[in-house]
């Protein structure tokens, strides 16, 4: 029978082979007492079971609240713990509090998170995975050999439906690939939902009519089912071909209904994510995370950027980017979205290690702000990328591209 | 105009009014560099306020990885902000985008916790919230005046619909109120869902028909939405009163969508918890948590129990606890679910700490595993409580009640 199988990085006051034995037990057929109808047979068949323990450091100070240590030591192991699929079948919230629920709460961990998934091949058979992924949106959006170039439309809330399609008009004349909706906006108070698509898709239709160009445009349904399904069907009918979700926000039962439609392009916006990931021993870490919300059938899914303006590591985010790369079976691979602080400066690190032009790259202040205009703010960025694949350092590439140029005076070193 | 009140507990290497400046930013109309159309009228309108910052301590070890502190120093604070409703009306999962998103992600911040949200009384008006709550699960389970007795079949996983349908058979027979599946059990191989609600339903009809009493059976649910609207319709043709969702794991739009159709009560499950809690300066506090769920209209929460198997301390328990019973403006409150290793010897404690008896109460092996057999188990967990609203402590509960007396033998002190 198939197996799912989950790593975990732990810290326990127990032998890590202890502690695992408890979670694998916690996690299928546990309870603090024995009690009638636990039979041999049963336990064989739907227990978790720890299939590896790899010690790692120790340490004297525990990384969270939890049982207290008698060595006064707590041990770092990573751990391998696998369920049979009999156990939930084709269930991914049932998945997901089986590989990451109560287990958090155990004492016997000071530490522990999620680090990745196995998965069967007759997941990748029973789940569609993206309906368009890497390449269907870059069919849609009619970009290949670079990343599809990208912003954000700020400020994020506040703006009347024509002042939005006012800056979609300058975008898209502009030359770029793909806007999107902040996740802070969904329908506010002075841009009804209904309204900001009218407006916007008239400009985006409009260009494609005259260019045969249709930008991409990721309009934040996120919300309760009918009203997701509802702003979906507007999308659809107004000629758009894109949808965003704030995942954590909307949850993995309503981002599957959405993702079933499969008319649209998803674009997985992941805020609340620090939350899951950012203390090193708690949490998720994103090769696990991404996994799940390729099953459930993204298209895009944000990955954070090289240079940043938050807390990530660039080690992480090449580890992000690289995952959502990495094939499922015969799945789609899902579009890393790149953003935070990117101007197109990073554009050479981020290819140099990651040998990928696969992304959704987007910049926000990069193009609204470039000293020549967002014409030059979006032929800067694709410099950038040009650059990069030839190999170019920052400076190289400023002294060959003259709007790259300009970019590097406005927004490097600051 | 109404606005919606976030408290965070903070930690950061910048003067925390400076920190909450960034905070409010980021979550309203921020971005790295100033844009056109950002004007001085919407920013008045819709960005986000800090209203109040309070001092806390100073430590020199950051507890997350962020941004570096010049002065070695890193300065807790408790900080409120305020958003306008304006900015996202009535959307659950676009309020949790901007309560608890991207500011998790912010270097400006070495710990940052929601600790509690205060909701303006048009939220009130718009959600309907608990469709039964305290008063209806009291209705459904004819139990006034001590709490629900209930508990989980276990072993979680692995028993057939007609293993389970026998132990809910000794189960009613011994008179519990409130029975659960466990939260890794939604439908497993040999424990198909229509199948085991048949077989358990035809036990509570039974009971019912012959004593008048419907014990009320949580059937696990969680999974995909049509999913859980199919076995949600399952329950309500077969006489069930119930249905427990994960909630973390289906999300806050699979939920509402459920907690909408207001013919079952829900039992909402907290499984993943830990995680969004655990480390005390990441996350999210329960204070925070249990409103928008309560928003939704879940019945019952779970909120660990005093003196658990798990890491919470019992501080954190009796906060929570209050926290459901403290009421939202007309709103019936949330019914606490007591769990994690009790057997009834923590009621005393429970009642002197909470001093309510409107909790579901929920023992494992203490029922299942009590030396005089089940029904001896349900009736000392009542004794438990009867004690405990008497003023009784263990002890003495123990020398008046020969049932609980057993019980304190075989579970207390380990």
């Amino acid at each position: 029978m198939e197996r799912i199988l989950a790593t975990y990085y732990i810290e326990t006051p127990l032998a890590p082979e202890k502690a695992a034995e408890v979670l694998a037990g916690e996690q299928s057929s546990g309870t603090f007492i024995a009690v009638p109808g636990e039979t041999e047979e049963l336990k064989q068949r739907f227990a978790a079971r720890v299939e590896k323990v790899t010690p790692l450091e120790t340490v004297s100070t525990p990384a969270m609240p939890g049982a207290a240590s008698s060595s006064g030591q707590y041990n770092r192991a990573e751990i391998k713990v696998s369920w049979s699929v009999e156990n939930f079948g084709y269930n991914l919230p049932v998945l997901i509090s089986t590989l990451q629920g109560n287990l958090y709460e155990l004492r016997q961990f000071t530490g522990l998170k999620l680090m990745d998934i196995e998965l069967p091949p007759s997941y990748a058979r029973y789940y569609k995975g993206p309906a368009f992924g890497i390449k269907g949106c870059r069919k849609l959006t009619n970009v290949q050999n670079r990343p599809l170039i990208g912003t954000i439309i700020k400020p994020s809330i506040g703006l009347t439906p024509q002042q939005t399609a006012g800056m979609v008009k300058t975008l898209v004349g502009a030359g770029i690939d793909f806007i999107k909706d902040d996740e802070l906006l969904a329908e506010s108070a002075n841009s009804l939902f209904n309204d900001r698509v009218d407006a916007i898709m008239k400009v985006i239709n409009a260009h494609a009519d005259a260019t045969g160009k249709k930008v991409m445009y990721a309009f934040n349904i996120s919300g309760e089912i009918d009203e997701m399904l509802q702003r979906y069907e507007k999308i659809v009918k107004s000629g758009g071909t894109c949808a965003m979700v704030s995942i954590n926000s909307v949850g993995m039962s309503g981002v599957k209904k959405i993702c079933d439609q499969r008319q649209l392009a998803i674009h997985a916006h992941r805020n609340g994510w620090g939350m899951l990931t950012r203390h090193p021993l708690l949490g998720i870490d994103f090769r696990a995370y991404q996994h799940v919300w390729r099953l459930a059938g993204v298209d895009q899914l944000h990955v954070n950027g090289i240079q940043n303006k938050f807390w990530e590591s660039d080690d992480s985010v090449v580890s992000s980017i690289k995952a959502c790369l990495t094939p499922f079976y015969n799945h789609q691979p899902v579009l890393p979205v790149v953003s935070s602080g990117q101007w197109g400066g990073q554009a050479p690190e981020t290819y140099r290690r990651t040998n990928t032009v696969d992304l959704l790259y987007m910049a926000g202040g990069g193009i609204m702000a470039h000293p020549m205009g967002a014409a030059a703010g979006v032929v800067a960025l694709q410099q950038a990328w040009q650059a990069a694949v030839e190999g170019l350092s920052v400076e190289q590439a400023a002294a060959t591209y003259k709007e790259f140029a300009e970019s590097v005076k406005q927004f490097g070193k600051k």
